[in-house]
């Protein structure tokens, strides 16, 4: 892991910037130097990049009370080259789109592969993260929930997940959810537009754990209200603190 | 308002009995004597006495944080005397459970009436609280949900709701869900036997309000996670202080 930039910000948050082989990241590390921190993952729905600002004002956010946050650009993801089967169903899901078509089939074809490709980089990232001076485990997640029930369900390490209902959700991670044990808070918009209310409910049953708490808040997909950053938070700090 | 008894609880709170009228409460006031503190009325759903354990538990935790807090048996709860309309129906709602038959009808003709007596009761009683020394407004309802969107849509003094799920809301109650405009708190346990999951998300649905939020807990009608305690205390807080 090469740090290739490094910036201190008013809160005493340490952000830097990371390359592990070809996955750019950002970490997130507290002002304290006491014991090491709780390490959370991070990360977008459907591939949004790590600079996207909302993800940034969260990781800042999450770190100064007391988490290492760290996110990448997975392949595919953010700025890093796109194969060509995703270029077309970028295309696709555009003229799907814009005519009012179904897009279900389009986004299966879209996010399943890239949830495949960002698994193993994300835990060779958690791999190199937890070799770092300051960050321990145990470990949360929190965001994307496609990749995070995979993560979930593959990764031992992870001992709580946080869950964004605001994305496509393949089969696979559908059927998946089910072998996810952790205990999970789900974030849930109840008017997201392009997100049906429904499929989230099912889910948020379907989940293995015996520890889940669903949070619906009134408005659209960004309409998050600010105190839910702070709910996260607490949720965090039970189960990783 | 007569206080009949009073007790000074471990963590400061005073906990006092009154009678108001025929109308008998229970008053939790916390240890400060700063600024007046803020009122929360708390109610059992569907007319459990204001003396049951998981009650009293709540409101002098509440209080505990800050609140002056009241709970009352209204007509025909608690240990009130009952109508013989009262008993007739809850003979049949017995017999109608036991034999596994439907029960809504027999819900409808036991909750609607108690409702409509308890508004009055309540309000009465919101004139004698905020009439005492170190009360203050705004007013906060947490609880019996059928209760509360009666109160919350004609009592204007009610700021902030925070209603529990698991309890029958006549049809009276279910239309006025939309005249509810005030900031509100729905708490759900996701697998409350008595009381269809449907029902609740399809009124956390109707309310008016444009600010409101569902915390949905996996779990039985009395699991609730002692972190929703503190959630509620958190919401009131954002909106009573």
């Amino acid at each position: 892991m090469q740090f290739t930039s490094e910036q201190r910000l008013d809160d005493g948050v340490l952000e830097r910037e990371f390359t592990l082989g070809e996955i750019p990241g950002t970490l997130w590390t507290p002002d304290s130097t006491a014991a090491p921190a709780p390490l959370i993952l991070m990360a977008h729905n459907n591939s949004l990049p790590k600079s996207q600002a909302r993800l940034v004002a969260r990781g800042r956010h999450t770190a100064a009370y007391g988490y290492a946050v760290a996110t990448i650009d997975a392949a595919g993801c953010g700025d890093r080259p796109r194969s060509a089967a995703d270029e077309q169903a970028r295309a696709g899901l555009r003229r799907a789109m814009q005519a009012g078509e179904p897009v279900d089939e389009i986004f299966e074809s879209l996010v399943g592969p890239l949830v495949e490709k960002a698994v193993p980089e994300w835990r060779t990232t958690l791999d190199a993260l937890l070799a770092l001076p300051g960050i321990g485990g145990p470990v949360g997640y929190s965001g994307w929930m496609a990749l995070g029930i995979r993560l979930a369900a593959v990764e031992p390490r992870i001992a709580a997940a946080g869950f964004f209902a605001g994305g496509f959700v393949p089969r696979a991670q559908r059927e998946e959810a089910r072998q996810v044990t952790v205990p999970l808070l789900m974030l849930l918009q109840w008017d997201d537009e392009g997100n049906p209310r429904q499929r989230a409910l099912d889910l948020f049953d379907a989940f293995g754990t015996k520890e889940k708490t669903l949070h619906a808040n009134l408005g659209g997909h960004t309409g998050t209200p600010w105190f839910e950053g702070e709910d996260a938070s607490r949720f965090f700090g039970r189960h990783l603190k």
